[in-house]
């Protein structure tokens, strides 16, 4: 497996608020019944973004328009949550020079005026996606760079929409853009796998195929486990919906010590909040990063209230990175004195691990040995069944999230409306 | 002014979970010696950033060396925690085309390599920021940076230190490297109106003057409030803790509808977190960003657990930006049609507001009429303003960060070792 779990620092043998094995049996015990649940689903493709993994029949048209965009010197992506944050996750892990990637997930006009400054719509493709093809502000994004890429938008546009007719499709067929399919049935918040973060990922010089293996090695480990006990992402949910049922965790921090799983932690974030937080349930999720975030958020984490659980992404580094002269006149410096970049970074995520464990804060580490496309791949797939497992046990739908319906109908009511917000 | 505060949603008239007029009323009268408190520490200096919006002494100091290092192509600005947010928020407000600068706030290998492959040393400048002198983050960054600038590093290195003798002055000195003083009694988290903020945005273009001005509106008016009712930062902090010792309240979201503004919702949740967490007291603070995360968070915002404030910082945005065609074919477009992108972020923010506190929510509005230095400045000063005295009703010290010295000395004790970790 390409990455490693361990759960000791969420035990109450180990860290005081940490869940005793009785509850860890209890939990892991409630969500057995998810695993073979998964395995049917899978089996009788009724859950389509498990068989994502093993798809290969995909792979040649995305591979083909790839290459397309992959000589424009820009692409801007349109798109929000789901339909941004994959794709932005498996950029941040691409190798440096190749086109350049643009996730435009907001309506804010500045940010389009910046945007447009900068490029050359003349070397510019753009992707819009949006599985309902309703989104307003994807809707918004679409009409501005329609306008600003003028008569070349019909050559360099790529539309990724349900099949049925909505409003961008429609748009799409009569502006004569090419349309590729979102799976009705893969949500937003799943489709990472699928041609949503494949396609970006794959102009930016992902290899999609290690990241469908990595994840699929993580699937079949966990759906094929005789035990939940081996399968991880099921010890992951049971200690997370444990720590909050039993010990008043009510926020999950995910903080990975690697400045390229940034926006892995952002994916993460949808992805919980929006599956689990329903009926009052659910745990926020909370992307920090290390060691950045020790000096702002650990304070709050060792000494503020005892109402988180942590996820440590840890990077195998030592070794890396520039090194410190080996001689250092003060001897405030000797302990840097001979160490790379990388073994400082080592030391102080295990070190931040170790204060929070001993602080009492229930504390989980990933360990990735490379950080690289199977890498990645095996951790979206621990993160999705995880939360497809937690909603088990917390009694929610993983897959909807009825909550927005009200505030998209009443901003287009304030759209109809001449009311602006002013200050005094 | 050059922001408004609007609590109303966070009252319990407006909004099941609000405070009620007696809470508030309590809190007030509890936050109410916090004033005096504070023009008393203006008046004798004992707390010193409260006198630098009124500074001008040191302007002339950091224009010369903002032009200085404006003609380079790239700066380089090394530090972590509140030696960088600060200066990120106020350079994000800055215009194009000016200097690049790169704030690296970590010690990860390969954001290193990455810079250095991007940057000509022969156009780059470099300062680093560490108030102590001694954070290993900001010593190895500091390493790296000197072995890649090589013999440039004199001419174009400007180091920002406390006054007394410590490693990274000493290392300076060494080096014949210019530095500059950061006043020991200013915290890292309360430096964004000294040089530490200053230098880097006024070599990003923007206007420090109108930046203190802005910041000194604020100070001025609630110093001079006779009644805290009157000090909208005492309003502020009264209705948080409030919320939080009434209501259940553990979590505080600053949602920003500006994409400019991002970077201040980082320097916010340091400045919130270190200042108050600790003692098993204070509220995380989470950083969100409209309308982004109507996309990601909104669900669990409105379904989850109730147990969370929201502060919305709105733009007015109506009339700006992109308009969409003026006739749409697709009756379902109809509400788009001759509006502009500016006329959407502008009716999601007032929608999202009033969905929150129609779900009972608690959720205050802070209302901006332009985003320029001034209203950063008010915006900056009103927070730190709200922070301390939040810490007042907590009976914490908001000076202080006691907790995270245990990690450090683990990570030293870790950095002479030869583990390193490692996954299976």
């Amino acid at each position: 497996m390409s990455y490693r779990q361990d759960i000791a620092g969420c035990l109450a043998d180990n860290c005081k608020a940490g869940v005793t094995a009785a509850e860890l049996d209890d939990a892991l015990r409630r969500a057995a019944p998810a695993l073979p649940k998964l395995a049917t689903m899978q089996r009788n493709g009724s859950l389509p973004l498990l068989r994502l993994p093993a798809r290969r029949d995909d792979i040649a048209q995305i591979k083909s328009l790839a290459a397309e965009f992959g000589k424009f010197k820009d692409v801007i992506v349109l798109g929000t949550g789901g339909s941004s944050l994959g794709g932005q996750t498996l950029v941040a892990l691409a190798p440096p020079g190749r086109t350049r990637i643009h996730f435009m997930d907001n309506v804010d006009p500045h940010s389009f005026t910046l945007l447009f400054d900068a490029l050359d719509p003349a070397k510019t493709g753009l992707i819009a996606i949006s599985k309902s093809g309703g989104t307003a502000e994807t809707l918004v994004q679409f009409f501005a760079c329609m306008d600003w890429l003028s008569r070349r938008s019909a050559a360099r546009t790529i539309v990724i929409t349900e099949p049925k007719s909505n409003p961008l499709r429609d748009l799409a067929i009569a502006r004569k853009l090419r349309t590729l399919d979102h799976d009705p049935n893969i949500g937003g918040r799943y489709s990472v796998l699928s041609i949503v973060g494949l396609l970006p990922a794959m102009i930016a010089g992902i290899d999609v195929a290690a990241l469908r293996r990595g994840a699929g090695a993580v699937l079949d480990a966990t759906l094929s486990a005789k035990d939940p006990r081996d399968a991880a992402p099921a010890v992951g949910a049971a200690v997370s919906v444990a720590l909050n049922q039993r010990h008043g965790v009510v926020s999950t921090v995910v903080m990975p010590y690697v400045d390229r799983l940034a926006h892995f932690g952002l994916w993460f974030r949808q992805l919980w909040a929006e599956s689990l937080g329903k009926d009052g349930k659910g745990t926020t999720p909370i992307r920090a990063v290390g060691t950045v975030d020790q000096h702002s958020q650990l304070q709050l984490y060792l000494d503020g209230p005892a109402d988180k659980m942590f996820s440590l992404v840890m990077l195998a580094q030592a070794g890396k990175g520039p090194r410190m002269p080996a001689k250092l006149a003060d001897p405030n410096l000797a302990y840097l004195a001979g160490k790379r970049m990388g073994d400082l970074i080592d030391a102080e995520q295990r070190a931040t691990a170790q204060t929070l464990i001993r602080n009492g804060r229930p504390t989980r580490i990933f360990t990735l040995e490379r950080l690289d496309a199977q890498s990645i791949g095996a951790l979206l797939m621990h993160y999705m069944l995880e939360t497809m497992i937690a909603a088990e046990l917390w009694g929610v739908n993983a897959f909807d999230q009825p909550a927005v319906e009200q505030g998209k109908v009443l901003a287009r009511q304030y759209l109809g409306e001449k009311g602006r917000v002013k200050a005094q």
